[in-house]
This record gives C-alpha cells, sequence and structure tokens, in this order.
C-alpha cells in the first residue's frame, strides 16, 4: 500500500546527517519505494554501516550530486550547523529540514529566502512536528477561532537539548530527561479557565542520571536544578539510576504533546485540542519530513520556488492522487 | 483587536439566508468590521428583524448585488437547495459554503468546477467543521502517518438531521437528538488496537421527545428505534419529556468530535488526535466560514478561481498579517 501511495512520486532524495534523524528517513525511503541517492555525512564514509546499503558519501562531495537529488533532506541537528550547511546547500538544491529553534527562525528564513531569489530552488523550513504540524495547527486554531487563547504543552517526551546540558555537567556518565506536562495545568485549560501559565506552572523536568563512580551525587543534583534557562523554572525531579537501568528503560525517544485552544464564538465557546503521542520521535519527525519532501518535489516541478513553511503549503501537496478522489477520500 | 486582525481584509460580504447560520456569520461581520452588504432571504424580508439592522433583500433580487458583494456565504442547509442555488450564484458571485452532504460533495464540486470554468469565480466548498476542519485533519493525518487508520466520531452533539426525522413521526411535538460517541470505541482507539467498528459499536443516539397530547409514546419509541438508515443500527434512548423541560434544557445546539489517527512509524508507533468541543454548533460553523471568507476574498483580488476545498487552501490564507510576521506568531 505505502508503494502504491506514492507511484505519482519518483523523486530521487538525499539525506545529510546519519544520526537517528537521517537513518529513520532512510528507512522510510525503502518502505515507501523513494530513490535515495545516498546519504552525505561529516563522518568517515567507511566508519558507517546502513542496513538497506546505501551509498554514503562524505558532505563534501554533495555539490557533485545536484542533479542526481530532486530534494535534499537535512537531517542535521538546529544547534549545530544546520542553518550554515542550509544556505550553501541551497545553491544547488531544493531542500527540507526540521529546523527547531523557533527564537532564530525568521532569521533563517529570511537569509533563506534571498539565496532562494538568486538560485530559483525550493526550501521547506521547520516540516517536523513543532515547528511543523504543531505550527500549522496553532494558526489554524487561531484562524477558526480568532478571539482566544492558545496553549501549547509538550510531552510526556525526552527533551534532547535538556538531557545534553545535564550530561555536560562533571560527574555525569549518562542522563536523560524527561519534559512532562502539569496535569493540573492542561485541566485548567481544556476546563476554559484560560490560565496565565508561568514555565513551572505548565511543565516539570524527571531527570535519570547515571553518575561517575565516586562522584558527588548531591552536587550533581543541585547543578541540575539551579541551571538557569534550563531547569532553574522548573520543578525539576533528578533521580540516580544504574547504568543498567539506563540501558534497559531509557533508551527510547518518546514525545508528544498538546496545542489547546478556548475560543469565543458569539455568546458561546469552542475547545479545540490537538493531541500527539509518539513512541519515537526521531521516526515521526522523519515520517512528516518525508510528506513534505515528496510535496517539495511536486510543487517544484510545476516551477514554484522559494522558501515555504507548513502554513503555506496547501494540505491536498502532502497526499497523492487526483484533485476528484481526495475530496471523496478526505471531504 | 478582532477589528485590528482583519485591517488588510476589506471585503464585502452577502449572506444568504437567515437560519441560524446566517445569523451567526451576521454577528461575526458586525465583531470583525466585515462590511455586510446584505441578507439574502427566501422569506418575506419584512418579516425578518435583524439586530444589527442589516439590509434584508428577497433572494430573487441577488443579482442586481454583482458588484456589492465580493464574497457570497451560502447559509442554506445541504438537505435544501443549497447547490441548485449555488451552481445559479457561481454565475456572479464568488462563494463559500458548508456543504456538508459527503455522498454529494465529488459531484457538487465538479459541476461548481464546470460553472467557474466559465464564469472564472472562486468557490470554496465545504469549509465547515465537518466536511472542513475535520477533513483537513484527516488528510493531514494520513499523510504524515500514511500506514494506520483513522477514525472519526461525532459529539456529544444535536443532530439536525436526525431530530426532524423524529419530528416527522405522528404524535410527535419536538424532538431533539443527540449523537454521542461510545467510550469504549474511543478508548480502543486511543489503546491503538485499530478496532473495526460497526455503526451501533461507535455512536449511541439519545432522543428527548415532546409527544402530542394523547399520543401513544410506546409507539412513537417504537417507531423512532426502529427507523432504517437514522436509528435501527443504533443503541437508541428515547425520553420522553414535557414541553417545559425541552425549553429548559434541549435548544441549545452544543456539537463537537475526534478525528483520530494510530499510525506505524518504523517499527513504532504514534497516534494523533484533534478533538473539538462546541457549545454552539452554529456560532463555530459561522466562525470557520468566516476564516475561509476572508481568505477567498485574498485569492480572488490576487486573480485565482475556480473551486476549492480545505485540502487546497494553505493555512497562511486564513491568518493576516505580513508572511515573516506569521512566521514569528506561528512557526
Amino acid at each position: 500500500m505505502s508503494g502504491a501511495r506514492n507511484a505519482e512520486v519518483f523523486m530521487r532524495l538525499g539525506i545529510v546527517g546519519y544520526g537517528n534523524l537521517g537513518k529513520a528517513c532512510e528507512r522510510i525511503c525503502y518502505e515507501r519505494n523513494i530513490e535515495l541517492t545516498g546519504i552525505f555525512t561529516r563522518r568517515e564514509p567507511c566508519d558507517l554501516h546502513s542496513p538497506y546499503a546505501t551509498r554514503i558519501y562524505p558532505q563534501s562531495r554533495l555539490e557533485h550530486f545536484s542533479s542526481d537529488v530532486d530534494v535534499l533532506a537535512l537531517c542535521l541537528g538546529s544547534k549545530g550547523d544546520l542553518t550554515e550547511f542550509a544556505k550553501r546547500a541551497a545553491r544547488h538544491f531544493n531542500t527540507v529540514d526540521t529546523f527547531d529553534t523557533h527564537a532564530d527562525m525568521s532569521r533563517y528564513v529570511s537569509e533563506m529566502t534571498d539565496i532562494s531569489n538568486r538560485f530559483g530552488k525550493l526550501h521547506f523550513i521547520g516540516v517536523g512536528w513543532d515547528p511543523g504540524l504543531f505550527s500549522l495547527i496553532r494558526a489554524l486554531f487561531d484562524a477558526i477561532l480568532p478571539s482566544g487563547n492558545t496553549y501549547t504543552f509538550w510531552g510526556e517526551g525526552v527533551s534532547q537539548g535538556h538531557s545534553e546540558a545535564i550530561r555536560r555537567i562533571e560527574g555525569v556518565k549518562m542522563a536523560v530527561q524527561y519534559t512532562i506536562p502539569k496535569e493540573n495545568a492542561l485541566k485548567s485549560v481544556r476546563n476554559g479557565e484560560n490560565p496565565t501559565l508561568t514555565l513551572r506552572d505548565a511543565h516539570r523536568r524527571v531527570c535519570y542520571v547515571v553518575a561517575d563512580e565516586g562522584a558527588n551525587e548531591g552536587l550533581i543534583a543541585d547543578r541540575i536544578r539551579e541551571m538557569p534557562n534550563y531547569f532553574a523554572d522548573y520543578d525539576t525531579e533528578v533521580n540516580f539510576i544504574s547504568e543498567e537501568e539506563y540501558f534497559k528503560s531509557h533508551t527510547l525517544m518518546p514525545h508528544g504533546g498538546f496545542v489547546l485552544r478556548n475560543g469565543a464564538t458569539g455568546d458561546s465557546s469552542a475547545h479545540a485540542e490537538l493531541s500527539l503521542s509518539l513512541k519515537s520521535n526521531p521516526d515521526f519527525t522523519a515520517s512528516v519530513l518525508m510528506a513534505y519532501a515528496a510535496a517539495n518535489y511536486k510543487m517544484r516541478k510545476r516551477g514554484e520556488c522559494g522558501v515555504k513553511t507548513v502554513l503555506d503549503i496547501p494540505v491536498s501537496e502532502l497526499v497523492d492522487g487526483e484533485w476528484i478522489d481526495k475530496v471523496k477520500r478526505f471531504i
């Protein structure tokens, strides 16, 4: 079935980055019959192994593939050099990415727009789940309930950024951090109370830490709880566990969240809510990214160029088939 | 705030039909500073009263207003002559409607497409909440989780069609029917069990009936429960109440529902769910319709024409402001 779905899409995809997201995209290519030209990595290709025998190339050779790749999926971390890499790649490739640093988003899309104006490619930015699916829902909820309040909650799920922040503390061997929405806050929003929520009101943070032998656990816990931006403004629970327990219970990457809106309609009211529960954050993110990659291919073939976000891409571009069949199937 | 939101939209709206939906659209026009050219009715305009002193015209005069109306909102019942009316109006007007007879949808959009090809107007069809918001979500969920199962539940809420079917029974004075999703079915879907649900499994129907004096209540209850298509395939509860109780507790029109999708992503899974809870079905439907009316105006001004559904209209068209501001606000 999945092969048939993509019958109209014969795009040739390139993947940059071979971490969790890149690997999940690779798998989807094989599941959905998408031609995967290759994976491009900064690491030594010989050191990497693809379970599908995908060709792995050094990133430095990417430009040579500009006529073999229709859409390039940038599976790089937003904290690293994603934007710098994207700006170079945008001269030769149509791109899709899951850039997720909200604060830098408008600068990044502006810079990519300048590049697109010069090189005429099509770039989809921030097409994961937040930014991405959740952004689309926030805008949609705002449009259909213009008088109201929107809330976004994340979790229960693993925050990579917070986990990494803990790992940088001296004496920490391994660590994982779960972001958990506070039930009372969710309940208050659902009850239409439109609460004003501080960071501490909305989410709590639960950490599982494997300490180095002989490390001072009390000190580590204090340093976590007092860390500005990351933990100081939250109720933070720190649990020390064994390495065995870590590998047994904390290597998965679940995530999810909620977008909620309470709106007034005339004298009455409406509540709209999107919820998402993911067993694997990278697998789902890849699934969203690949849907937008296929849309990028179709839209570029029709001559579109520029920078687009989820708000600009009609949902009809994400599903295959004749227009009238989409009407029958979904409307 | 709502006035400011629509600063870029100076559309002049016409409303056809002055029932619950038309009245709710009228109110929104005044709340959001949308210029309302007039309401067009099949009834005798002198018999109708607008709380906003909107001009009310006979439908027969509609064509004379073709240069005074940018977008015409068709607030007519799908069971009546909406499609016939729309096909005539489409020669002179850009239209938006909430047509909701799923079975007739593809024929209607095909006929409207033919008319649009001749007359060059822009028509948005089925832009309420189902069809409409729920259609958009079904397609979006399908696109981002292509391997999976989608479920739609409606309610708890008043079904106009089922209420009317009861009212046609001899001896029934007043009646209202609530459609209620079965908790077990919802739970099973949320648990990822991907159940196969019969009509009876998914929803139950609860009726409140005011009988005529001396009417045989047992007979009425039997006729309701045995009614094919409407009730025979469901667990149907029939309650007889007084006229006083009816007016006290059953004149509101709440509704809502759920779109759920369980999808496989690689070796793991994801669950996405949209839920909607409406105190007033017509007020919310009007709110959605007016958001799409404003989008119709903007897109037509840029030269677009043809027939579009929610799948074809980017969400960015539904919210006002500069593109980069939308990025900052929602992405």
